[in-house]
């Protein structure tokens, strides 16, 4: 990893409050939590230069794809974090995220690994610390077990939920960038839930 | 409907904050609105004698084939209202009501028309007023569309979602009673979705 340090920062905890200065212009920031091999967010950076790109993921290994993508598109604006989601709010500051994106996490389906699911309380606290007052989750999933407990967890939280879509490839929400795992999962006609949400004001 | 005055409430405002004594038995009281023809109802009412049962329905003509199924089956724990669910707050007291059911209500899929649909926040604002403090709504619907739309109206009014279902009829929830409605679109493999919400304590 230490071949490719401009894209993965080794030491994020120095760069809290400071991810303005760590990329080349200074404009609002998205990040993705469990990034894997990264298609999502590379995507989203090569269409949206006007926005800087975080995307974390616990295991670096899986990043290196995501990363010569990446490198190979020259992109500016897209850094990765090998670090665990449960220590976000060590690395960024309280409202420097304006977008967090949740895509396809492992849903956990066992009741006594609830705790682990990125969409589990404890997450969505973290997630309010960092964000914007007004700054939206975007979260998406193939696995309905996981959407129908992210309703319950989010809602009962006291986010607020809107552009919920039950199968967003019949939907009419547009320019969607899709994740590997929803390439394959739609291509075999299974559907895809969206929602954003966002923390009471 | 003048013959059946003990089923249809014919003055249902002087009956407010005094349901328990129109009642052969002081017990909870479930309500439903948009009854329609009452099957659901009916069953709830014949499957549960311990609770008392209210459908409110505008249209008192659908009703008819409730009233009879009722009558039928000599049922001492269901009345129905013909009247407007937005008056609902004139009929029923604070705290009057332990649950509310909204079963495939007209979707009113045109914007214009929001303010129709039984989950525009008008309309959960009155479900607050009479509901019990943990008084729960039961939502169900074969609408997509309505159900997004619901997810976003309820969570932005302060609701917790829990036990939601994005395929009631490949889920493990038990004992559910079927609409008319619901028995016609299952059995066209149709999804059914549902939903309980609490308001904020």
């Amino acid at each position: 990893m230490d071949k490719r340090p401009n894209l993965v920062i080794q030491n994020p905890a120095s760069f809290q409050g400071k991810w303005k200065d760590v990329f080349e212009k200074n404009q609002p920031l998205h990040i993705e939590v469990g990034t894997g091999k990264g298609q999502f967010i590379t995507n989203m950076a090569i269409q949206n230069p006007t926005i800087n790109f975080i995307g974390v993921e616990r295991y670096e290994s899986v990043l290196l794809t995501a990363m010569e993508k990446a490198e190979l598109a020259g992109l500016k604006n897209l850094k990765f974090l090998g670090q665990d989601v449960k220590n976000l709010n060590q690395f960024f500051a309280e409202n420097e995220v304006d977008r967090l994106f949740i895509n396809f996490t492992d849903p956990w389906p066992k009741s006594r690994h609830e705790k682990r699911r990125l969409t589990y309380k404890t997450f969505l606290a973290i997630y309010k610390q960092v964000l914007k007052k007004d700054g939206e989750i975007h979260f998406k999933t193939d696995n309905q077990g996981l959407f129908e407990y992210s309703l319950h967890s989010m809602s009962t939280f006291g986010l607020s939920l809107k552009n919920v879509s039950l199968d967003l490839h019949n939907s009419a929400i547009e320019n969607n960038i899709m994740t590997e795992y929803e390439e394959r999962f739609s291509e075999k006609g299974m559907r895809i839930y969206r929602l954003e949400a966002t923390y009471p004001q």
